[in-house]
């Protein structure tokens, strides 16, 4: 008799956006006259740089003859890929990151979730609150937590909330921790953290044996020249901490797919005899075992990002969503509305007005304005009262939401 | 303190091909004059269909423009191809399958390790032997079983043989299992399944509570209408089985990367409370959360696949390994060879002759005639003995090989 796996019973209903949708979905059958425009899911609008483009019409037509045909490619990535990551996101900014330490795949969502596959059961594991529902979710499915309480926080989680209150800085926990994720520049809240926030929690992870699970997603935005891109340029962190980056926020990629991870060769941690495992050794082979590769065609539209023309044409489609968050910025803070992030993210994060939940602000924002972000509490308990806007879409979409909304939330 | 996942120490040292790699290397270095010919892993030589790679380079261009660029797709893959396949693949051969129980992938071999995923932790898993790798290393994974033997077989797990004894076809166990890999046409042996032999599977699964996992990445190749493609062509499956299919070895899509797997919403399995549960929502669950879909492009080359000009090439390419496949069969057997397979799959099984073990047949083809195959006890404890050679070249490659391997196996 085949059994399921009992966690996924565990798993509260909805995956946020899903219900975004449904409530969407609802408001446009009944108002089809509305002209409804979404700065909810983080999804990129603009077209795919011309670099990138270029250099996948070229890779198609390789396909096409036999002489340049691509099979089967190594399991990790091409290693002209993984050079030239290691070489321009790394080395250049004084990271010591080898190119066989990168790992090619087809996102971060799926990385982040894989990667508890080379973990043991019994680590303890922390996450911010708010947090990006997906590092949550995969440990539920993995049985590292027992079920969700009301607020929607699962036994055996720790939760660090990140507020206004602490700065959007998560607090080092009291208790000992094994694997710990981060996201800076950070989603939902569009923090940033600095080079001493995280020398803090490499120092801890140092002390403690804990693995840092650091999403660098949106590293691209950052516009001060002090702050980290990496958690590797924080001293330790080679011994300490697993990187996760994407092409989908700073080259447009959300439906491309092209994404990798950091795993150092200096990184271990402990088998049950006690003996140190190195994790690069094991991710290899999840890779090897479980995955196939990212398409050749793909993964030339990323070697393109790093081309002279594809820096340039990311530095423009970065700076239009940058001024989209500053548009934003300063249209909801005139409207009287408490904001933060969207100086070095994507997102803006709203304090919501009048004591309105999340879902009640997200009600009526998409009834009075025709316009959707994302409620707070979606990630996480210590959400609540909070609003994602995001970035993402055409500067004439911006500015009309924004003048929608400040018709209606006038000081 | 951070702990691994101990089962991957039970893991034997390599995957089939990098030790293969290794060998084929070190020939390589010690000959460089040698012209060496590789039929060894299943990869496909020939280039893309151009119906493929048209619609992927209109893909490229729609990616350009603001209007058509697309973002994040859905994660289960586009409507327009799911529905292209449950029409084509499935509902033409009298199969009901719907397009929503069709899930786009990058490739079967991460969805044949993904499924575990929803399965429970004490199911009973039966493999064949010889199998595919993955399906094992992927249980050893999970913890699905305990150490390995001398032979390489892995406590816990139930191995069925298929040798020339059985006429290549797994009998059904004595025993009670509960998730039972298959794979027809076979890989590696290239036998193929009748509809009665695959119906005495699906009555085992339906009187047992079990769920078939049916790898069906080599179907294209049968050529007697009398074949089963689908496991959903036997009366029952959609209540007992998860069938694996891939663009991989019809269209080439080896280096592009697209798959599917189909479930059927009338599959469930049990709940730790005696409840059925579906396995198409746990499935889809899964995919939503640790997965975000195939790029935009790559779906819009799958979907050419089954334009009628596609069709036409993929026919084509079928028909030219399938030829390679003949003349490889013929060759061998003129030589006194005994092979299987090759038939209605892209393998050939060849019993090794003169009593020489799979590894020693595999260094003697490599030193004598720079040739590379599969040694048989690669793929199991029942393969020793045996040793695969792959269709997957250029007419010429084949024919020189086929000339080396005779010259030096004369009857």
């Amino acid at each position: 008799m085949a059994t399921i796996n009992d966690n996924y019973l565990k798993l509260k209903a909805g995956y946020l956006f899903p219900e975004i949708a449904r409530r969407v979905n609802t408001f446009a059958e009944a108002n089809p006259e509305a002209q409804i425009i979404k700065l909810g899911i983080g999804d990129v609008t603009e077209p795919l740089p011309q670099a990138c483009r270029v250099a996948m019409l070229k890779a198609v037509e390789e396909m096409g003859d036999r002489a340049t045909f691509k099979g089967y490619g190594p399991e990790q990535g091409y290693p002209w890929l993984r050079e030239k990551i290691a070489s321009e996101d790394f080395q250049s900014r004084g990271c010591e990151v080898d190119a066989s330490e990168i790992f090619i795949s087809d996102g971060s969502k799926c990385d982040t979730g894989n990667i508890l596959d080379i973990f043991g059961k019994n680590n303890k594991i922390a996450v911010t609150d708010p947090v990006y529902p997906v590092y949550v979710d995969t440990n539920v499915m993995a049985g590292h937590t027992g079920p969700a309480n009301e607020a929607g926080e699962y036994e055996g989680l720790v939760y660090l909330p990140i507020t206004a209150e602490n700065n959007f800085t998560a607090e080092i926990p009291s208790q000992k921790v094994d694997l710990i994720y981060l996201c800076f520049p950070n989603n939902p809240t569009g923090a940033t953290a600095t080079k001493a926030d995280l020398k803090t929690w490499v120092d801890y992870a140092l002390a403690n044996d804990s693995i840092l699970l650091f999403d660098a997603a949106y590293e691209a935005y950052i516009t001060d020249s002090e702050l980290p891109h990496s958690i590797y340029e924080i001293e330790g962190a080679r011994d300490c901490a697993i990187e996760f980056r994407s092409f989908s926020k700073n080259a447009g990629f959300t439906g491309t797919r092209c994404a990798f991870t950091v795993v150092p060769k200096t990184l271990t941690a402990k088998a049950s005899d006690g003996s140190n495992v190195e994790l690069w050794k094991l991710w290899n082979r999840r890779q090897s075992t479980k995955f196939n590769g990212v398409s050749y065609i793909i993964q030339r539209g990323a070697e393109a990002v790093y081309s002279e023309a594809g820096k340039t044409q990311i530095k423009e489609l970065i700076s239009f969503y940058l001024e989209n968050a500053k548009i934003i910025r300063e249209q909801l803070s005139a409207a009287g509305l408490e904001v933060f992030g969207g100086v070095h993210a994507p997102y803006i994060w709203v304090k919501t007005p009048a004591g309105l939940s999340s879902w009640d602000f997200f009600d009526k924002l998409l009834q009075n304005c025709h316009v959707v972000g994302t409620p707070g509490s979606g990630f996480g308990a210590a959400g609540e009262g909070y609003f994602r806007i995001s970035a993402f879409n055409s500067r004439e979409n911006v500015e009309e939401a924004m003048k929608r909304i400040t018709s209606q939330f006038k000081v």
